[in-house]
């Protein structure tokens, strides 16, 4: 967290980090459209109406730029988490709601999520140690809840870590189709994708807790 | 079809063809590495030992060349998909050869699926509509097994093309960590991820066919 907490200590102004999160937004389109190594900062200056300087002066360097997109992607997947967390109840509905929650950052953040799921190994050093270890924290957020749904006799004995990976596959996927205002909306996908996962872990209602 | 057979009827040796299939995989390799727009004609040269009308003898346009590492995948995913129709068996069998026969592709060919699925947006016109058409051939081969669950009663009445769509991005995804040498063999999560999704949708046993 070293590297985030030095940029948010630095004193700012309101002004200040709404104009980021705009070049952030716009420069999240480019990267998604054209590849973050193939945008060149003529580009990013031209689409966020900034020369060079003032673009720095907001983002440092393009691969900051590219962690920012990253971090936004991060923060929002991490609030749901933990609102997850808050609601409490059975590791299935807890799974279901994860469910919920990561569609709808998805959903919500097409370009954002374009990008973080295809150009995180252009993050360099301590960024992408930075982006490995927040995206590991998610993952056991996951892992917890098939572990816990394991040890309460609700969730059949699987590896909870390969588990985990099917369940985020299954999910992140959705990317490449789930679009805002297309036909489906990400409840309408979360709630049968629940229905899939949750019965395929689930240990056999003929058997009880076995 | 048209470019492909165009491409297949030319007369060409075997050595011509063995050629342009190390020079499909090189440069799979370097499209997985760098993105396909960053990569130059002259890093695609070096790496393949060739000077530039050469490479164009053997490839015709980089656009060509990523269509043929489209090709590749999709060759080998139709073949599986081939050989799990010739094998028969029920259609829970049938999804779990179609998980195995997919994982083994991911695993085979880690570079062609990593540029398959980041970069089928840089295809254009006509090479474009063929890609999604196989693609979609692919997925209907999924969808049909769905359906025949569904109706054959082994199935719970899902929406097949959102079911399919859960499938594929549960298989698709493990290029992100299926690792030749890795711990884990293709085989080795095709089953449980096989045990996770059929019997997410099966007809709960206790309430026989309904």
């Amino acid at each position: 967290m070293a590297s985030r907490r030095a940029r948010d200590e630095t004193p700012r102004s309101d002004k200040w980090r709404a104009r980021r999160d705009e070049i952030v937004d716009t420069s999240a389109h480019l990267f998604a459209r054209g590849g973050y190594h193939a945008t060149g900062l003529t580009e990013l200056c031209d689409a966020n109406g900034l020369g060079k300087g003032a673009l720095y002066h907001y983002i440092g360097s393009k691969e900051e730029l590219l962690a920012a997109i990253h971090d936004r992607v991060m923060d929002e997947v991490m609030l749901g988490a933990d609102r997850v967390a808050a609601a409490g109840g059975t590791p299935s509905q807890q799974l279901a709601m994860l469910g919920d929650e990561l569609l709808d950052v998805i959903h919500r953040y097409p370009d954002h999520v374009w990008v973080f799921l295809h150009e995180f190994p252009a993050l360099t050093g301590e960024r992408a140690d930075q982006f490995r270890k927040r995206r590991r924290e998610y993952e056991r957020r996951v892992e917890a809840v098939l572990r816990d749904g394991v040890e309460a006799g609700e969730f059949r004995p699987v590896d909870t870590r390969l588990t985990a990976l099917a369940w985020l596959g299954m999910h992140n996927y959705t990317y490449l189709w789930l679009k805002a205002g297309g036909r489906l909306s990400a409840r309408n996908v979360a709630k049968p994708f629940a229905e899939i996962f949750v019965r395929g872990i689930a240990v056999p209602a003929a058997h009880g807790a076995e």
